[in-house]
């Protein structure tokens, strides 16, 4: 797959906003490359009107960083660019500096699978700015969508309470990897599959599918047709029954069901895909018991999110399993994601810092943040602070935990199956759609108000 | 970068939904799988109220077919899935089958950068039941977002109209090839260019940028700031002015920008990422002009689209060059692509088929499908037909040309700078907002309308 129009490249090093390449030059060459920094990703607004978002993308960004380097093609590729004189951009001294590369900043981190409310900070990056820096839009690109997708499946599971959700995307989704990514990040949100096989071979996520239209299509007729899927898939054997007709479809079924039950086999669902979701299942459901096909489940798909399942479940529909594609992988809202300078070293002294802006809420956080969270009744009482401060009387446990130091990994992270699994713990019990309480710590107030009015 | 969480597999082979395989082994068991088909990927709704979309992604589509094969891990991956019954779904004689895969299709398609209406065909596929089948979740995945964005960007590009639009969407896009796709389509609709490094680096796309507030709150003072990024980015120097004050920034960078002209050098332009963009534009443009930088180019970002762009260039806001980052990258509507089989061959005859549906744009096209096109006072007139019909007096120009012989690829593709420029003189003359001709051939709605009453 090697070639020019590859989807897939070797190295992550060129992703990034060329302006990226262009500060760290100025940085270079201006002398504070190596000044010592803090750097947040943060997010000021929780995505589809939620009050918590489920972090998720931590393993691939400490993919990225860890392999970050520039290859000669790479450097190659830089020294070509040209300005307005018709000169190169960058010269030899900064392409000399690039080509040494090596990222050695400490990261702090909260776990992928962590409920996280607007403006708290994911990522901490400590260390020379013109590291730090440089990273900021791979880390973006990867935390933004990550999380968003992992808290828009919350969600949907959330409504979904015991019914297995599975993640059916793959077509919609953003490219390959947009496509790869949602699968994982719809599993760390608490979904139990995806039909991605990519995502199976490489997560370990499991996968699960039915047939398509076109397998009917292309028998004689409709009966003949799952006829075949049950020979071919007797111990996999979920039927698609609205290709011509929902209630022919499910006679039909109901035929090979009971021929598969007569050799010791199981139909293990049918899938609806069209049509009245609440009328229809119950159709199917009275149908399948009155065929004593109770174990069969029903499956619907059909352009799902939360709202569609919800009132569905509310009216009564008998829906066992829900597959849910476009409307999980390719939202209308993305997490707004930023990623700011908080702090940088002067000789021996820290000097806090932020981005001022007349529209209140963009004004970011200075210092070197982490957050303690308690949890009481069901409610999380999270509280912002500067490590700076010396620690008081603050309580509750810390969010970020150091996961690379000096450049290198040192965060064991849990397997995806745990994350998910205490996802699925969480959410069920504090939910994800009810006010939780964040504060700031006084000091910090104090010192954003003292930095603001300077 | 190959480790367990990579986000770069070395093939696509899998990257399928597990319906597609299951599928697969149902027509080798069941024997008809080497039955010819033909297969066509078209979209029932053009998104953004638009009347046609730009196709996008065959060269990253014909990447993948030709280099679709399984490797030893993922059949061994696909032999350990275990069904209800705990045995395996896929046994040795299907798994025998897919290592010796070879994709041998005839492939048909509209080249990329040509306008397509709803329900025109973009790909159409021949060849052997099973391998056509196969194939179906990764073209919709390329086809739909490539064109997706590739006709977004089209719109932008017709309001921006000679104003260059730069695609900044990287942070936002979905994953790290997420923001390639979009960076490479963008283009292809028109875009001038992108932040984005490896979409220069691979695609050769021209990459632009500017510095970001770190840079100005690393340094001491904004005027100290930006005279650092003018002596570091001489030939490429564009500074953004919002950081503390835009009526501050702009003085300061007045001040830098006349430094510059002193040394024979010139200031290239200036950012504005917030407030009101019409107020501040006409109060810049006044400022740089009355200190004789009139050359220097005003930049703006900030959640623009193209009813923000069109909107602002309607009052009369001086902006000569446009950002576009979220809005464009990670919209709200999806192309809803679909891949439908339309024939198949029982001995020598050929037998159309189509997908029934109650809801009647929901009906697929039956046959062997064909678009012609003519263009008269700047509407588009299209017609499809099905090549089974004997051509007659349809007049105007195939769409679909034939891109793979039996797998092996035939099209040379103009590089993406021409395909690029043929959009730019298309959309210039012939309306995306405006209503165009699409109808269908007697014979065609005649077979659709018999096939239906079946």
């Amino acid at each position: 797959m090697k070639n020019s129009s590859t989807l897939y490249p070797s190295s992550l090093s060129l992703l990034t906003d060329l302006y990226q390449l262009s500060m760290a030059k100025g940085y270079w060459k201006s002398g504070i490359y190596n000044k010592e920094s803090i750097f947040h990703l943060y997010f000021r607004k929780v995505p589809f009107h939620a009050y918590y978002a489920i972090s998720s993308g931590l393993e691939l960004t400490l993919d990225y960083l860890e392999n970050l380097k520039f290859d000669p093609k790479e450097i190659q590729y830089l020294g070509n660019l040209k300005g307005n004189d018709g000169k190169s951009i960058f010269d030899e001294s900064i392409l000399n500096y690039l080509q040494r590369f090596k990222f050695e900043c400490d990261v702090f981190a909260i776990p992928e699978g962590t409920a996280i409310q607007a403006n708290s900070p994911i990522i901490r990056v400590e260390g020379p700015l013109i590291q730090a820096q440089l990273i900021e839009s791979t880390l973006l690109n990867i935390i933004n969508y990550s999380t968003n997708i992992a808290t828009k499946a919350a969600i949907i599971k959330s409504v979904a309470k015991e019914d297995a959700c599975f993640e059916f995307g793959l077509r919609r989704a953003n490219g390959p990897d947009g496509a790869l990514s949602a699968s994982r990040a719809a599993y760390i949100g608490g979904f139990d599959g995806t039909s991605n096989v990519q995502a199976g071979f490489i997560y370990g996520i499991p996968v699960r599918g039915t047939h398509a239209h076109s397998w009917v299509m292309s028998h004689d007729s409709e009966i003949q047709s799952f006829k075949s899927f049950a020979d071919v898939m007797p111990n996999n054997c979920t039927l698609l029954i609205d290709t011509y007709e929902t209630k022919l479809g499910i006679k039909n079924a109901i035929e090979i069901g009971l021929q598969m039950k007569a050799k010791g086999q199981h139909l293990q669902g049918v899938r609806l895909d069209s049509g009245d979701l609440y009328d229809l299942s119950n159709y199917v459901r009275r149908a399948l018991d009155a065929a004593g096909l109770s174990e069969t489940k029903i499956l619907a798909t059909n352009d799902l999110d939360e709202n569609v399942i919800e009132n569905l479940k509310k009216r009564g529909a008998k829906i066992d399993l829900w597959g849910v594609g476009t409307r999980l992988v390719a939202v209308s809202e993305s997490l707004s994601g930023v990623y700011k300078l908080s702090a940088l070293k002067n000789g021996d002294k820290w000097e806090s810092k932020l981005k001022k802006s007349d529209d209140h809420s963009k004004i970011s956080w200075p210092g070197k943040l982490q957050i303690k969270r308690e949890i009481i009744d069901n409610v999380m009482y999270d509280t912002l602070f500067s490590e700076f401060d010396h620690e008081s009387d603050i309580k509750g446990k810390d969010l970020l935990v150091k996961v690379m130091d000096k450049g290198k990994r040192i965060f064991e992270s849990p397997s995806i199956h745990q994350i998910r699994q205490q996802v699925l713990d969480f959410i069920h019990s504090i939910p994800i759609k009810k006010e939780h309480s964040w504060s700031i710590d006084n000091r910090l107030s104090d010192l954003r108000n003292d930095l603001y009015g300077e």
